[in-house]
């Protein structure tokens, strides 16, 4: 008892967005922090604070006003949503952890949500199976594990409203980008590129599980934002319920083919492992399948720029994937451009502009701030800026 | 009140192995069983035969001794296993229908297994992640559903003890033998063969379905045994923990390329839509992804052999089983070798004794009795018969 007693005072009052958490002393001390007495990561607020603007431009279509918050920890996500997402009538958040959940609980009433808010102590696809109060599924329902999502996609696909919305995180960056091949391939069912633009690869192997996984529970999903940091990446994606749809699931899965020797990169819709490349000659390297189709809805990133006035690293984030080109697939980093040429770096603002002066479509993207997309070929890109 | 009352003097004893079942009297008579008042199939006696010597045969192996019928009806399986799989302590049987479930329960007491049986109505998923009466996952899984099990793989898989056995019957044998290709490929992740052979495609896409998701959830299956009439394929496999085991998951999945124009066909690794037939330069058709390894585990097949003594059909599917040389992934029809020969049928035992006089491996399947499967490549299988 004495050491819970020194656990329960070794949680402080910390602040994010208008929300009070609770949170381990040494979660805020502690480089990485501790699973033990319960999770929180400061660092993760970005991705919490997009989760709000997403949320909130999101709620007002929904049927029924409930989000599901599967691996809840202290609470931090579900909270923020009771207090800055009026408009979700109910939040459920679950963990196995019960002091994480005692946290939770505490932290609700502080922040005088606690009517709203329902925790619970359970598996995380028991928990997501249960539903509601009324046991009826759920708008918005959030995965952010720690690792893979891979193991439990289905659970929340099965879990959400027909035109509600889901949002999910992986950290298992390493396998996704292509360290553990064999692992991606067995998570994902698709191979990672290990290159300059492996978090995008990455991105689209989630997607493309997710895709798969609801085509074939009669399901289709249409990506609404996605976006990407050092450790982690994270979808949003609305789920409807369509055989029709989920049929044509396959328009939107392919391959990208990647020549490490001059850079070249295509999107096809073939798998083909012995291909040579187009501009060297050299045997290309396949990427996927993967959800080739665009990862950002215009539309809805617009409104979550309308949501609240977002702060300058989330203006940044929505910015780029308000103009990103997200129907490409790949991305051209700008200092690798730079080193082809051999020249001083071009900034990657002036390489669009000048890309966009030869007739290319050229964007920035949300997943690499030092890199830009374009329709233009290597060898196109490198003529345009000589 | 009438209604109800009438449908339940609807409800028969019918007598299937030792067991005795209260079926609707509608079940017996018309062609197609009518799901109301309750689905029973009394064609599907074969299938319910097998499962009772491969639960037999299995259960000593279990640690702990319960048995799941996702999809029970009038408690068919269920009843079976209580009454003539005595090493099985508790039988869970469950149905959206409360009908078949009330016929169930009556069933069981007049079998005398009503205390080993419990019934209930629920969701699969819901009923599957409940978990026996302790919470724990169950030691064999049986789902028998109307249509398509992909829908449900993930929560049969999360049900089942490490060390148990998953048991699957698909009745979409339509979109698995090709007759909808975008709908096989979407439930099942893989291209199924229209062709002679279309129902051993089919059995391998449904097993490749079972072990791609079993690697994603870090599992691994190793099928013990398969079979499949007109109307269904059915499967049964040994689950294991294992992530190491998960990694190597792509080792039995490959492609099975066919020519339809001159019948070769050969497994392959690799996916290859452009392979021209080594044979007659015709392109070639891609089935698959799908498990190329062996589905028959003989020494399982030869401990369902010994028990009880199989009735004739039983004996028949398992002395082909007991012999099939089953990691060859396609068979051969005597009629269409006699087609190519032009002379008059050869018995399936003569072209076995034939081409394995001429050093081939050959054998019967258990997926067409009027054919044969052999290493010998058909121009081989030809010059043999000549």
């Amino acid at each position: 008892m004495a050491a819970e007693e020194k656990e329960k005072k070794d949680f402080v009052r910390t602040v994010e967005g208008r929300t009070t958490f609770l949170v381990p002393q040494s979660s805020l001390t502690e480089r990485v922090p501790p699973k033990t007495p319960a999770f929180f990561n400061p660092a993760a607020r970005l991705n919490r604070d997009l989760s709000v603007l997403a949320y909130r431009a999101f709620a007002p279509s929904l049927t029924r006003k409930t989000f599901a918050d599967s691996f809840t920890g202290i609470g931090a996500r579900a909270l923020r949503v009771a207090v800055e997402v009026p408009e979700i009538e109910k939040v459920y958040g679950n963990d196995i952890n019960p002091v994480a959940i005692e946290a939770a609980r505490k932290a609700a009433k502080i922040n005088s949500v606690d009517s709203k808010c329902h925790f619970s102590i359970d598996e995380v696809c028991k928990f997501l199976l249960h539903g509601d109060s009324e046991g009826e599924r759920f708008g918005i329902v959030d995965l952010d594990p720690f690792g893979t999502p891979a193991k439990h996609i289905d659970c929340v696909l099965r879990a959400v409203l027909d035109g509600g919305l889901v949002s999910i995180t992986a950290t298992d960056t390493a396998v996704l980008c292509g360290v553990y091949p064999e692992v991606c391939l067995r998570r994902y069912y698709g191979r990672p590129l290990n290159n300059s633009y492996g978090n995008e690869t990455a991105i689209r192997l989630l997607l493309s599980l997710i895709a798969l996984t609801a085509s074939r529970l009669e399901l289709s999903i249409r990506p609404l934002f996605v976006h990407a940091a050092m450790h982690y990446l994270r979808i949003y994606a609305s789920v409807s319920v369509s055989s029709s749809e989920a049929n044509d699931v396959y328009a939107s899965i392919g391959y990208v083919m990647h020549c490490l020797q001059c850079g070249h990169r295509f999107k096809t819709e073939e798998y083909n492992n012995a291909k040579k490349c187009e501009l060297c000659g050299s045997v290309m390297r396949t990427g996927g399948q993967l959800w080739t189709g665009p990862f950002h809805d215009r539309e809805f990133v617009k409104k979550m720029m309308l949501e609240q006035s977002p702060d300058r690293q989330s203006k940044k984030v929505l910015d780029a994937a308000a103009e990103e080109e997200s129907g490409i697939p790949y991305y051209f980093r700008a200092d690798e451009i730079s080193a082809k040429l051999r020249t001083n770096p071009h900034s990657v603002q002036n390489i669009i502009e000048r890309l966009q002066s030869a007739g290319f479509v050229a964007s920035k993207t949300v997943l690499n701030p030092s890199a830009f997309k374009t329709d233009a070929r290597i060898d196109q890109i490198l003529e345009a800026l000589k």
